[in-house]
């Protein structure tokens, strides 16, 4: 069956972005030619959700959405019309995802934000995640994981650390 | 010079306990034989400095506090005697520690909780971090760093994983 994925970076303090949505951080970990497996991990995948804070983040970083090919649902409260392959999706997240995955097709990645991880993880949906930790205290900002969520034991894929201290952690979540 | 070391379990949510101190998930990666490094860590070490409710918690699962040899600090508002090694410290902790790096000895080792951990960040106080992340989502609980501190950058140390899933991250605080 196909799998919800997270996939994303945090500070070692469990930060995902400074306030204000900077995401400079990860400038630290930027090496050229480094992708810490992105290339690999998108090819698994053929359907990207992500919160609408975060789509419009992106759209305002490189002027419009750049994955052309996949299914892309944006959360959002806020109908809009389809643009593309992106579908802005006000609906319960949780029912989208259980009809996704009945669906044949790759896996899903959850691209963030904190807030939407926080809800598919409430319903216990994420089949693995793969969190890079980037090595800064932040100190402060947007914390990737809210208090509660009801817990979950993981299984350790792998453990990888990288020239630039950055270390990417991949689990699978085990049981119900 | 001497070192103030945080060395720590947390979930790979950030939580070092459950709601109402529950340390429970640390069993998950209790394995026969398996001390995740701690004795040649504590051999580096000749000082412990933690807050009052994690002695409380000490002092109440063991019956006494088991380290007999080491100076001990337990960060606290209220005066007490002196208990053997143990000193109970009312006055400003981040004086003290500056004072105990200016003496000869072995490294500080901070114990926790989260009260002490977040004062000491607050003020650059630690030079390495010792974090050994346990393959378990907790959802709740008293979570390792707060809000409110200083931006740090971090080196990476190593990055060790072990077949129960516990993965140790061993960071130097850089720069000021």
């Amino acid at each position: 069956m196909r799998k919800l994925i997270l996939y994303i970076a945090c500070s070692l303090d469990g930060y995902i972005a400074k306030p204000n949505d900077d995401l400079s951080f990860l400038d630290k970990v930027q090496v050229e030619g480094m992708d810490y497996g992105y290339h690999d991990f998108i090819a698994t995948v053929d359907t990207i959700i992500m919160g609408r804070r975060t789509y419009d983040w992106v759209v305002n970083e490189v002027g419009s959405f750049p994955d052309k090919e996949r299914d892309i649902y944006i959360i959002t409260r806020t109908a809009r019309e389809f643009l593309g392959n992106i579908q802005f999706y006000t609906e319960d997240v949780g029912a989208l995802i259980r009809q996704l995955k009945e669906k044949d097709g790759k896996n899903i990645f959850c691209d963030g934000g904190a807030q939407l991880v926080n809800s598919l993880m409430k319903e216990k949906l994420f089949d693995e995640l793969i969190i890079s930790i980037v090595p800064v205290l932040l100190g402060d900002g947007t914390k990737l994981f809210q208090d509660g969520r009801p817990e979950r034991d993981l299984e350790l894929i792998s453990s990888t650390s990288y020239d630039s201290g950055l270390v990417q952690l991949r689990y699978k979540a085990v049981g119900q």
